[in-house]
């Protein structure tokens, strides 16, 4: 298959990412809840659809721009699983105005202010610190969230739907261990709450959803909804994390070769920091913003010792790898990387290039 | 001056920026030498014609996408300040029917791919390592520079025009001590070159070009061309450095409040990875992804004590602050954040709100 590459480009491994999806899917179903996939991976109604055949029809996005998009491809039911922010309130209606609208709601506040400019309904979740402690209301402070609740539920166009987690700590996690223990802390949280509001609200929702707690554990009987994103393509961040394997990773940059340098183990190719985005981890104490990875001819992934990419520029990338190895490369030559975080990549490069086989 | 700003917005203060190309404009006028401006920092028509009022009618670009994209508005003698993609050979050609454009190589190997593909002239500069072991042959490696000139000389497509040097590693640089140095070890490299050169290539051209030697040094008598690009709008990166001073900063990224949390001393706003990008500075030894400012009503900057956004998501942004500053504000205030990059932020959010006081 003669992809005819020129420039950075996006390679969507498709069998993968299917596997990825069927794999999440089926612990959704296999734990009797919700699969309310986060599609800000992504951002592409292509992609998108795959998740139907899947029985999937609520999703969740991370901005009102999102949920518009994939309002036009006729998702009906989407969650924005970021704080309302009310000077959208033209967005907001028009997408109330059409189809079942979920947003999230962390003080009184905000639900004074976005009742203020409603037109239609909505459905509030609760958004709940569960120890990321980058928003969400402090659990232990029922008199507040008593109070939240009693304001949404007074007003008609607003309904309370449950209660919204997201563990994004797990990013800290390197072992299995770590994501345990991320997981029970939200775990028991959300135990405390459902057992506090569930004599009032017994349809009471609970939701959560990292890719790493999401990937890593199997128990997800004490709630009532995951929202996993990351997870369909995985990317080098979740392998070090331990989310997935580096055989799960679905997505890879495949860039040009522009030039060598031998003498300092350095091939520098067409793929920098608006391609990648300059998110990067680290590897053997060295900084590492992707590696380099080979496809055979079928396109599937051979790994090749862990060559790194490790520094970018705006449009510049720099490989380090062995003399031999980039004796074997030609300018011009195109290799593939394994993307840090694919979020940002596919945020970066939009469109995607589908490797079927 | 109502903004009605309702999402992360990029705002241009014009009459900054405009002082920011007059004062190098009058540099170069002062040292007699070119005035070829990077224009991947901005990647806007519109700023890209405020630099035609400054005489200037050359210009550098880094990738053959965006030359296209100024070819488009007139402009007709570019620069690709990337090392030649060959896999590019019909964008190459498209551009040099039309324009004239000047292209980097840095190896035999580089020539003779691109010799095969040319159907029109361009200008060839050899790209020459000044320190930033980026890419740029060894200048000492008079063998090599001897065979890719008579490589480029025996083809009648391409023409010999000079070295290219950026001396990338300025921007390591804490103190004008430091720049200076970066300076001069391009300088005795390029007064070498030229030393060597000149007795054949009399016409020849030393172009050099990154925005800390060129905002801080005064004497480019040495080189025929300058080609610095951040220098339009600066940053935060370029304050650290020692470019600029924070009130030359033309770039601001307006966000909305989304969320409060007093108790940690946080403000969230709607502005994260997906706006400013990933980059980010030390300062007082916590990670900086951007410092808040404050506008005046004619929306002047007024600096306020370096209140740190200190993290990102993809969407999120998280403004650590002082309790009295975090109660001042509202859910729905915006506030003005200088980014670390400019040049990403500007790829990020791609259209400029001008403000014109």
């Amino acid at each position: 298959m003669d992809l005819n590459i020129i420039e950075p480009t996006l390679l969507l491994h498709k069998e993968k990412c299917l596997q990825n999806i069927k794999t999440m899917s089926e612990k959704a179903q296999r734990n009797g809840i919700i699969f309310r996939p986060h599609f800000k991976t992504h951002q592409s109604h292509e992609v998108g659809r795959w998740f139907r055949e899947y029985g999937v029809d609520r999703i969740t996005v991370s901005s009102l721009r999102m949920a518009a998009y994939f309002a036009q491809d006729n998702w009906n039911d989407i969650m924005v699983a970021f704080p309302v922010n009310v000077l959208e309130a033209q967005r907001i209606n028009n997408l109330a105005a059409t189809i079942d609208l979920s947003l999230i709601v962390e003080s009184t506040e905000i639900i004074r202010a976005l009742q203020k400019v409603l037109k239609y309904k909505v459905n509030l979740y609760v958004k709940v610190d569960i120890g990321y402690h980058r928003t969400g209301i402090n659990p232990e402070n029922i008199t507040d969230i008593d109070e939240m609740i009693e304001l949404i539920e007074q007003e008609p166009l607003t309904t309370f739907k449950g209660f919204l987690g997201h563990g994004g700590h797990s990013y800290n996690s390197r072992s299995n261990k770590e994501i345990e223990n991320v997981h029970n802390e939200g775990r028991s949280i959300m135990i405390k709450l459902r057992k506090q509001y569930a004599p009032q609200y017994p349809d009471l929702i609970i939701s959560i959803g990292d890719t790493p707690t999401c990937s890593v554990m199997q128990d997800f009987s004490w709630t009532d909804e995951m929202r996993p994103g990351n997870f369909v393509f995985y990317d080098l961040m979740q392998h070090v994390i331990g989310s997935c394997s580096l055989d799960q990773i679905a997505l890879s940059i495949a860039c040009p070769v522009v030039a060598k340098h031998a003498d300092r183990g350095e091939l520098v190719i067409y793929g920098g920091g608006v391609h990648f985005s300059k998110d990067r981890i680290q590897l053997d104490e060295q900084n590492c913003y992707g590696i380099v990875i080979d496809l055979d001819q079928k396109n599937r992934l051979i790994d090749n010792e862990s060559i790194l990419v490790k520094s970018l520029s705006q449009e510049h990338g720099i490989i380090s790898a062995p003399e031999d190895y980039i004796d074997n490369k030609k300018i011009g030559d195109i290799v593939h990387i394994l993307p840090i975080h694919s979020c940002m990549a596919s945020n970066l490069l939009r469109s995607y290039t589908i490797l079927d086989t």
